[in-house]
């Protein structure tokens, strides 16, 4: 219902928690954080993405989320702050990136071209902020992949169509939270206001 | 010893914890919170920034997070990951913003321009982020002023020389985290991959 609804095309994130990489590379799943919710919610609502789906195939993190967006959007939150409930309501949760595809499908009647975000550059297919910016604007819809812990599983970046390029400032330290690159692509992708 | 030394001009950032206000338009205090201290410092570090101002009048908030800081720059913190502290030494804990000022002076032989963040655009003076990006090409320092609660009180914004503008998508809706908004900040006046 607060969905934006146009003739463009359409940018939905998917923050995965499994299967995510810790600091030594190897797989593991992440608990849901509830910052992380909220600021990438916010930041979707902001800039007009269409969903946030937050993937973890965990029961228990999926009950508990599920009771806190209640709280926000029917519950003592609803009344105390409607601007997160209005947030929150993007949010999806799911069991994992098939789901997540199937439900974008139904919904959009497309298949959303599938990018993966990643620290580094290693991949051989790279969309350009502007290419989809470009796309975006002709009617094409996009699902932004997110890891959370220390990154995505090589099988999820696989499981794409592509990457977009790395956020980086001028030097080589890109270690930038995953609320933080969230804020910055969504910026660069539907933004307007940054001249 | 981390930061970055060019002709360039700068950006500093200070995170105002009094005055800013609540819910109610009130002036209020607010607690530091450990992760925008994180957030903003890898932002901060990944873009290029000079130094990111903690500003509390509160002693028991100074040393909390002055311990903190030690963790990350000598503590088990720095063995664990080295890169929170790379970040995390551009954190300088400041009383206000006169201190801040007369540090930055001191440091940079230079008053910075000084430009409030709010999203809501009501001041004489708005630079565009264009405006901004040009001037720190030419050898200009800027501090940005960030608000924490429900944003920065009215005569902190009146103290300094002019506003950014607020940071909008498509549509009327911009409640973003302070986090996410200096993240978006810092990429539009220093990132350079948006194309």
């Amino acid at each position: 219902m607060t969905r934006r609804v146009t003739g463009k095309g359409s940018v939905d994130l998917a923050l995965i928690h499994y299967p995510v990489i810790n600091k030594n590379r190897e797989i593991i799943g992440s608990a849901v954080t509830n910052l992380d919710l909220h600021d990438i919610a916010r930041a979707a609502r902001t800039f007009g993405a269409n969903g946030l789906y937050v993937v973890t195939p965990y029961r228990d993190q999926q009950i508990l989320f599920r009771e806190l967006l209640e709280h926000w959007l029917e519950g003592h939150g609803a009344q105390y702050n409607a601007m997160r409930g209005e947030a929150l309501s993007l949010v999806r949760i799911c069991d994992d990136l098939e789901q997540v595809r199937t439900r974008i499908a139904a919904e959009r009647q497309q298949q959303p071209v599938v990018l993966a975000t990643c620290a580094r550059e290693k991949h051989p297919v790279v969309w350009s902020y502007g290419a989809v910016r470009q796309k975006i604007s002709e009617g094409k819809n996009f699902l932004l992949l997110l890891g959370t812990a220390w990154g995505l599983a090589q099988e999820v970046i696989d499981a794409g169509d592509g990457i977009l390029p790395p956020i980086t400032g001028s030097g080589s330290y890109n270690h930038l939270s995953v609320r933080s690159a969230a804020a910055i692509i969504l910026d660069r992708l539907l933004g307007t206001g940054a001249g």
